[in-house]
């Protein structure tokens, strides 16, 4: 077989084995949304035959022989083409998918979906102990995987290059300590900052059905295309490409609260557009199909919502609809007055509502309690009481109830562990390229001023979607903005906006 | 291997291969509820993959092996135990199965996914040359399908034992002969009869919101249970049993009609319950965790939605509430009109929303279409053309459009060739099941005025339900009614019903 015949039944089988696993796709976006409660059993037996029929399809000798081939070729010579790209990931992929048993990947599926199911009455309920035995068996079966991937330094370096590939441990801690002394300090201005915003704004009456069409009429003008996604409600809004021609996003709504839903849509339809960028046309189930991190696919998610959606350009254009809208709650309120309400900074219990200068502190607690859970210096049992005791170091309250302590979050219920620290690199990856966007178009914001986001979609298309996993993230950073990752670009974009909100 | 344990085995298999194919029905409902249109090629693809990989599953050699190591021990002495009846149809299926080629499969799948979605355009648009291609490919898939299995006499027969194991044309030819002479007078009778119903009483203003409300409270009344089922709203109303646990219905609201979503979410609750009262439980994926035949199946749906729903009795205990909840529409109406206007029997371009009467003859002039194309005496080009010559000829009207002629179902779009006359065997079973049970039950009709259908519900699931295909449904209803299947209960049924309505 020539190399080039090789490769193209490489691609072939590892297409199917894709195709098969957006089917799961699909099941976990029901299981989410619409399935009755009655259907979890089942549903955990269908994604359990999935994952292990998927796994089956990718861990096929047969892709290693063609590997090989493949590798041996002037393919991989360029190593930016799409072909060399293509086979580095499905070797990274490769070697890592034969180290795990079939038995443990159906079991992993099974557990998790289950375990999803228990996570939403715990959280109805606020009883960490329902859930603990679920956390237990997931926190071993992830201990499980990633004994069997093999690490160098601790367990969590396994698992955080699923969702981050090519990542370690010593690098995240490294860029987040830095990170969190600026972000100390810039918390400390603010709390004794002269100027305070009035959230009590964006939290009067908001009809839902009308929070539902403003916040379509944001995701249409952002560029989320509905004849190819939708929008509905979940408990822990998502964002879920389906394949070519299909990607949907969720949302919850607060008759109360603004805030949740709108940036919350606007989050998701961020990540919308990432995966409606993807040449998925072309390149569905291969890397070059794929996003190129979590990492990467979070900055454009919250670029969306924070850059561009928490900027006073952007209301100056949607502020006036939003008045005519919630007349009844905005139509005595200034620009100035809501600008500086959707960016009020103060300590909260629940991650996906908070501002962006603490939302990372809540991912830097979430990390440090995975990593020692992954150790087993931390018992799954003693994770409330430590979530407790650390949220109050470092956000000075005292949590509630668990609901808003450790059972807010879906991930470990899902068997997500590791994925957490990838929301604070894609916050630092997403004001890195919102500065380069900005100096590539210089009249960026006043575009936005005038409800046009094209030309920032289509940069970000250009710059980053289409290559799908072409370029890793530490390389993408690198070739679009010049530099690699660092916490400046993110300190920077908050000093000045609190500082002109708050003052000091 | 011991017979036992060959049974075991050949049991695990199917039970996967269903497990697989339990996943497609996810998808297939997704994309017809809440798919977005862009979605439509991927589903295509997805779909034509796990029918393609079901099959190989189900056809491969080992389970012919163990089917023949079954076969040959006492499992089979007792024709009516679950094994001997899991092995007679494993067998059936698998014969019949492995005349497939796997291409065909997955085309067969790909093209009537896809036709599906530009049958939706062409109704739209009331288009037939639209649709025409589709139409052209899907009965010459189905020529191909017929010629793989092989059949006696005509090729209809082959796939007619795909929806009704073991019956034959001829049969159905037979008994809708007999049906047909006796339809023929009674609808006469009806045409010159001295009372006539004033069917306008429900076609005044019905709120959409609240035709859900009183649907899903008769739902809840029946005893379909909504933890382990839900209601949609689709242009194609459907029942589908996803799996233990999980059995969905749709419907279609129209404000100015309350009889379409009312009796249409009876029927396809009816259908839920038949799914919800087999033993899934014990045996999901096999024979005998799956519906007789959809004769079978459509007899219960026909059974709610006519024998119950259209009776004076049911109505002595909702009418009040129908009256409260649609007070400006009927509350000046009286029950004996109200009774009447929902018996109302004219001609009518759309089957499902046909009277009981006349529902029938719909049925017979698609079976005859079908039968033609199959045999090749009718070409797709001319069905248009002859659908409405015959409709004129049978109902005295003229199609007006398309849409309301050969358009207006479903199935062919999605390859159902052969099923049509499933709905005319349902009403034929239904009736004499449900006479049966008046005579087990004397006072039922009581029952049903006072709000009580617990004893019909679990009548059916005790002599029906719960035997899943142990029985075939030419065996089943002998067992039930002492009788083989008449068209006579049908016909007491409908004359005495609309001699006292009608006043002949």
């Amino acid at each position: 077989m020539s190399p080039q015949k090789a490769y193209e039944e490489l691609i072939k089988r590892v297409r199917e084995a894709s195709l098969l696993s957006s089917c799961a796709g699909v099941l976990g976006w029901d299981e989410r949304t619409y399935m009755p409660r009655g259907g979890a059993k089942h549903r955990a037996d269908q994604l359990s035959l999935l994952a292990g029929m998927t796994h089956q399809m990718f861990v096929d000798p047969k892709i290693g022989e063609l590997l090989g081939e493949a590798e041996q070729s002037d393919l991989v010579k360029k190593p930016e083409s799409v072909e060399a790209a293509n086979i580095r990931e499905i070797r990274h992929e490769y070697d890592k998918q034969t180290k795990l048993p079939k038995e443990l990947v159906e079991e992993f599926s099974r557990v998790t979906t289950l375990a999803q199911g228990e996570w939403v009455t715990a959280r109805q309920n606020s009883d960490f102990k329902h859930f603990l035995p679920w956390l237990e068996k997931v926190v071993d079966l992830c201990r499980q995987r990633a004994d069997a991937f093999g690490y160098e330094g601790e367990p969590y370096n396994a698992l955080l290059d699923e969702y981050e590939p090519g990542a370690t441990v010593e690098e995240v801690v490294d860029i987040f300590t830095g990170l969190r002394k600026e972000l100390v300090v810039l918390l400390g201005k603010i709390k004794n900052a002269p100027k305070k915003p009035d959230a009590s704004i964006v939290e009067r009456e908001y009809d839902v059905d009308l929070q539902r069409v403003f916040g379509e009429s944001v995701a249409a003008a952002m560029g989320y295309n509905f004849n190819e996604g939708r929008l509905d409600i979940t408990t822990h809004p998502f964002c879920t490409g389906l394949g070519p021609g299909d990607t949907r996003i969720t949302t919850r709504y607060n008759p109360r609260r603004l805030n949740d839903a709108l940036f919350g849509i606007m989050h998701e339809a961020g990540h919308g557009l990432y995966e409606m960028g993807i040449d998925k046309a072309n390149h569905f189930g291969t890397p070059a199909g794929e996003s190129a991190s979590l990492g990467i696919h979070e900055s454009q998610s919250r670029m969306w919502e924070n850059q561009v959606g928490r900027s006073k350009e952007f209301w100056g254009y949607f502020f006036p609809q939003a008045q005519r809208i919630f007349k009844n709650s905005l139509g005595d309120v200034k620009l100035d007055d809501f600008y500086a309400a959707v960016n009020d900074v103060r300590p909260s219990y629940i991650r996906v509502e908070a501002d962006e200068a603490t939302y990372n502190l809540h991912i830097l607690l979430r990390f440090e309690i995975e990593r020692a859970m992954l150790t087993g210096d931390l018992k799954p049992a003693d994770v409330a009481d430590e979530w407790n005791r650390r949220f109050k170091e470092y956000f000075g309250i005292e949590v509630d109830k668990d609901a808003n302590g450790c059972l807010q979050d879906v991930h470990w219920s899902a068997g997500l562990v590791g994925y957490f620290p990838t929301y604070t690199l894609g916050n630092l990856y997403s004001a890195q390229f919102f500065a380069k966007a900005k100096e590539a178009m210089p009249d960026l914001m006043q575009q936005f001023e005038q409800g046009q986001f094209a030309n920032l979609r289509n940069w970000l298309k250009e710059n980053i979607h289409r290559h799908g996993r072409v370029y890793r993230a530490n390389k993408l950073v690198v070739k679009v903005t010049g530099e690699s990752l660092s916490y400046m670009p993110l300190m920077d974009y908050m000093n000045a906006k609190y500082s002109e909100i708050y003052g000091f």
